[in-house]
């Protein structure tokens, strides 16, 4: 399968991974709504397996393999929850899972990818060092390369959460997810346009690694460049293909400052009581720095994800 | 009425709060199970109104007074979760509240409190300084004392806690909730043996603040004299009502270390994602530390609450 993923994509990531990953809670909090203006239905991917809306995408590439293919393994870089996702993906299904991972990711998240199974191989923390040690790896084991979110069935996995998130609340007005490398962002806006075109769909990124919203906005892919940001599962760059999802299907990409997400971040913390990583604030983060948009409007919001280093808070 | 609560009153609690406190979830993690060598069924009373189970027994206590006293208002000394559990409930009936709260209580206590539209005055941090104050404000003011948890109605209120964990998960073979002054494990040992005398049920409490151990183990009701633990929602005695109904009901109670405490608190946090007070995280605790009782067994914890101040986490 080589070209974007459609509806039916979507649908058949959902009845695969049925069973395999939790269907998560949709969370309100009466306290947050006062302080946003609007009324903010929180889709908990945080509570999902692996700690992160990952763990869709990869268990529907994982499950989507022929026998032969999947009996090879599967391989990929990542700093951190995509790993772990494809290290539990692959022991859904009882194959090897190898994991490239940047010496400097989180304690937290290599614990996490070693406690699912994979096998981790270390390399310098650069895009460059990533895919010249994954290369290596491919080329000795004969794995499947599961790319983070360049890669249709694990777009069509991530489309799962808000496919669930507007089954569950169906009067939303708006949606919002995270934008990284585009991977939920483009599965967000295929399963929301393709069934409720009424339903406008935000990106939310941090300015500090705002290169989706300049791509959108000039109507040229920009590469990542040096991104500063907490939000650590946002720093890397579209790929062709979620840049064209994203150019076709989102109303817009709203930036949001490090001092909103970290407020965020608090008031998800302690006003619902989750523990949310910086880049699952960020949705909340462009409520409330935009309340234009969503004022008195019902909104969806996508908490990507849950693993943070509990010894190195940001506040 | 002012007999001990019986489960007619348990049932008419769950009757008269609904609507008003949310019916929480039970959730699992089977990284959490894999630790503890048993089947855990998590009650999440941190995802209760105000942050605790505490919404539940202020609730049925207010929403029980004749109109002529809740016209008064209600007053009540408390550290914490109990104060703004009352100030929730006053807000629902639309009268006053009254909270006498020490002067060294937690500022994101006392700020939850003023939120919820109590008046708040201060004291010095002793028992006889907190009923003395609250005692001069009952005078001025008329209003009715509902305690934190040596009152029928509040204890029927946190009843219904468990009773919705055995609804929910009707196959258990025990039921562990955390012991301070005994409301919460008074109500969970009358919902419990009342309607399903096959689960054992079990107290739990910080070895630093042991008095409801030694009192059950010597048959003598001993006071918390100098209590030493993070578990700030523990520290109070029993009283002669609590004492009474934990005696006869209970299997026992087992303590636990602070470095349980925090192990099970951090495990709650990083494998559940659930923000949990030090004292939810006692009945965890409890299992990891007694592990000979609960060895493949299905038990039920009551995770009493998450309001922590995120500025002074024990790790």
């Amino acid at each position: 399968m080589n070209g974007d993923p459609t509806f039916e994509d979507v649908l058949a990531a959902a009845e695969r991974i049925h069973g395999h990953v939790h269907r998560t809670p949709v969370m309100t909090s009466s306290a947050i709504d006062g302080i946003a203006g609007a009324h903010l239905h929180f889709k908990c991917e945080n509570l999902q397996k692996v700690g992160a809306f990952k763990a869709r995408g990869a268990t529907n590439a994982v499950l989507s393999l022929n026998d032969e293919a999947a009996g090879r393994g599967v391989a990929t870089h990542s700093s951190g929850n995509h790993a772990a996702a494809l290290a539990y993906a692959a022991g859904i299904r009882g194959v090897p899972a190898n994991v490239v991972m940047p010496s400097s990711a989180p304690p937290v998240k290599k614990a996490a990818v070693s406690g699912y199974g994979a096998v981790i191989t270390e390399c310098e923390p650069t895009l460059a060092a990533r895919e010249t040690t994954l290369d290596a790896v491919v080329e000795r084991t004969g794995a499947t390369f599961i790319h983070a979110y360049d890669n249709p069935m694990v777009i069509a996995g991530q489309a799962t959460a808000s496919l669930e998130l507007i089954t569950d609340v169906p009067d939303l007005d708006a949606v919002i997810a995270p934008v990284g490398g585009g991977g939920l962002m483009s599965g967000t806006a295929i399963a929301v346009s393709s069934s409720r075109p009424d339903i406008t769909i935000w990106g939310s990124e941090p300015a500090g690694a705002d290169d989706a919203f300049r791509s959108l906005r000039d109507g040229t892919l920009y590469p990542s460049v040096a991104p500063k940001t907490i939000a650590d599962g946002l720093l890397t760059s579209l790929s062709n293909r979620t840049f064209r999802i994203l150019s076709d299907r989102l109303e817009g990409i709203l930036t949001v400052n490090e001092e909103t997400i970290v407020r965020a971040m608090r008031l998800l913390w302690e006003r619902m009581k989750l523990v949310v990583e910086p880049s699952g604030a960020v949705p909340l983060a462009a409520v409330l720095e935009h309340p234009e948009h969503f004022a008195d409007r019902r909104v969806g919001l996508i908490i990507s994800g849950g693993n943070v280093d509990l010894d190195h808070l940001p506040w």
